[in-house]
């Protein structure tokens, strides 16, 4: 687990710009907050617990020239830059779960010296990142007892090493079964419209050794039709306390086709993409994105005729009774979900 | 309905280039043989019925200037054209009911004179040309009495003008629905990896006054959760006797999400789209394709790492059961399909 997808380096946020990928492993500088605004947009940092460690260290890039001595001027700045690295995507819970850290260890510290609350932030923003280390790695742990040697596994977008620190949600319960010496194979949908799962998953797996396969999404149904998948992993942007799931565009559908074909369904994500204030899915925002997505960015021209209208959401929500269990970094959760995830959050 | 996708002009087989859409309307004019395999195999020519036409004026143009007097010669030549069109693409039936009207127009003349031949020969090419404009009509006169006001219409890759002469299977419901002053939507997938949805099915809906909103293939669970959907129509590459049905990749995962969502799901082809001597899915041959459908052939730069394994079928197959029902030319086919198929074909 040689790659870090983003950390503290050189006195700015480093991060693999994943716009490049596959093509090339291109890593980048981000020295200003606006620079981190547009990366976040752009998706060069993508995957909802690397964009907890990036609004860890956003804030901490943000406050760390500031000149302000005293505590209420540095909390006005302070909320001014959460506020405008919020208003960046709508959906990872982790993001704005990242913010509020921050937020927390500021005030908590509210009587010491501006110059040490700086200091305590920046740790901060460090925790969350070992943090996440050892969070991708439990659900590694966790997931990985699910899985039987000669399973062939569907996932879809990226939820690997590239969407966290080092090691991955959905592919790290993968890496930790190939570990335990398990032979499984993968299945990657490429996840249009931005294509994460051709793009990024495949390149990823395919570096570890991993047997991958890469198919457009709609031809999860005929696979699992011809009995070819034993199980589907994804990753998860926000959970609802109910259990109710955003991911990306897609999953509510392998969920459907998993229910219909008898397959286990399986959400894998640490605990901070969980929504304490929310009780179901129907809260979640889903961010819309550029119709160009669909009918252009990738394109030598145009795919579809000029003005054509396009739907295309970011993100689905995949109900609570489709998924078979929730793969976390404190255990596996199993229906009933309202009562089990409130135990396990301790709420 | 002013384009012909397919026709016989100034002595050759004049077709729309449909691998230059939506970009531009270009027709090319086709006068051998192994111009027409190339461009059914590279689908500048493709569409269940529209195939069934190339294989009758394949034939056509194979044999009209064949130098052979004698029957026996005549009709070895006839079985290697025949042969030779049949190997270019494996599962879309109307292109092997094609050649074997070809074959049976020769077979029942072969007493009069070559040069009788090649005209009877013609003139059954030019009936198929006839017959597939008088069942898209039919078909959209059956189709449309199942479409309501206000329906929101979800289709996948394109069964309409352009996979036919100049009407289309289930567009051609909606064409009629619309001519009768219903108010229709519709929702077009995209279609991967050909992307047919995108750029044909929405051309021909919008150059028609059609609403069309195109959306990536993912999205149509998301779509149908909402409420959004209430009707999906797809069209047939071959329909075996139990009413299972071979179509472009896609449609069972369209046909499941139907089901769970309790959408109706109707299939809309003609008779020559029933295969005869086949009685369950099973035994419908799926094409699998090159893999750089998926991973290249689109892009500005391959969206894959080199060498991935890539998983390509190009059809596949949505049971009997999932079907709401079979729009045809000759009425609306309902379950139980074993029993109603026979009837409606006659055998």
């Amino acid at each position: 687990m040689d790659l870090k997808t983003i950390e503290w380096k050189a006195n700015a946020i480093k991060i693999i710009d994943q716009t490049k990928l596959p093509r090339k492993l291109e890593y980048i500088y981000i020295r200003d907050l606006k620079s981190l605004w547009q990366a976040i947009k752009e998706l060069k940092v993508r995957g909802a617990p690397a964009l907890g460690v990036a609004a860890g260290l956003g804030v901490y890039l943000g406050i760390k020239d500031l000149r302000v001595k005293d505590f209420a001027r540095f909390l006005q700045q302070l909320e001014r830059i959460i506020k405008y690295l919020a208003s960046c995507r709508p959906t990872a819970r982790n993001l704005f779960w990242g913010l509020e850290k921050m937020r927390q260890a500021a005030l908590k510290n509210k009587n010491k010296p501006v110059s040490s609350i700086k200091r305590i932030i920046f740790t901060e923003a460090q925790k969350i990142i070992e943090e996440d280390r050892s969070a991708c790695r439990h659900i590694g742990y966790y997931g990985a007892k699910l899985i039987k040697g000669k399973d062939a596994i569907l996932t879809i977008c990226n939820a690997g090493a590239l969407a966290t620190i080092d090691y991955g949600t959905a592919l790290g319960v993968i890496y930790r079964a190939r570990e335990e010496g398990k032979n499984i194979k993968v299945f990657a949908c490429e996840t249009r419209p931005l294509l994460q799962g051709a793009r990024l998953t495949t390149w990823e797996l395919k570096r570890k050794g991993v047997d991958v396969t890469l198919i457009c999404d709609s031809m999860a149904a005929a696979l699992m039709q011809q009995g070819k998948i034993s199980k589907v992993i994804a990753g998860a942007d926000r959970i609802a306390l109910n259990g109710d799931t955003a991911n990306k565009i897609g999953t509510y559908n392998l969920a459907v086709l998993s229910k219909y074909h008898q397959i286990p369904f399986y959400i894998a994500a640490p605990l901070s993409t969980f929504d304490f204030s929310i009780e179901s899915g129907k809260d979640i925002p889903i961010e819309e994105r550029d119709k160009k997505e669909v009918t252009g960015l990738f394109f030598k021209r145009p795919i579809a005729p000029a003005g054509i209208k396009v739907f295309n959401p970011a993100f689905d929500v995949t109900p609570h009774r489709l998924i078979s269990a929730i793969i976390t970094d404190k255990g596996i959760i199993r229906p009933h979900y309202k009562l089990n995830i409130k135990k396990i959050l301790d709420i």
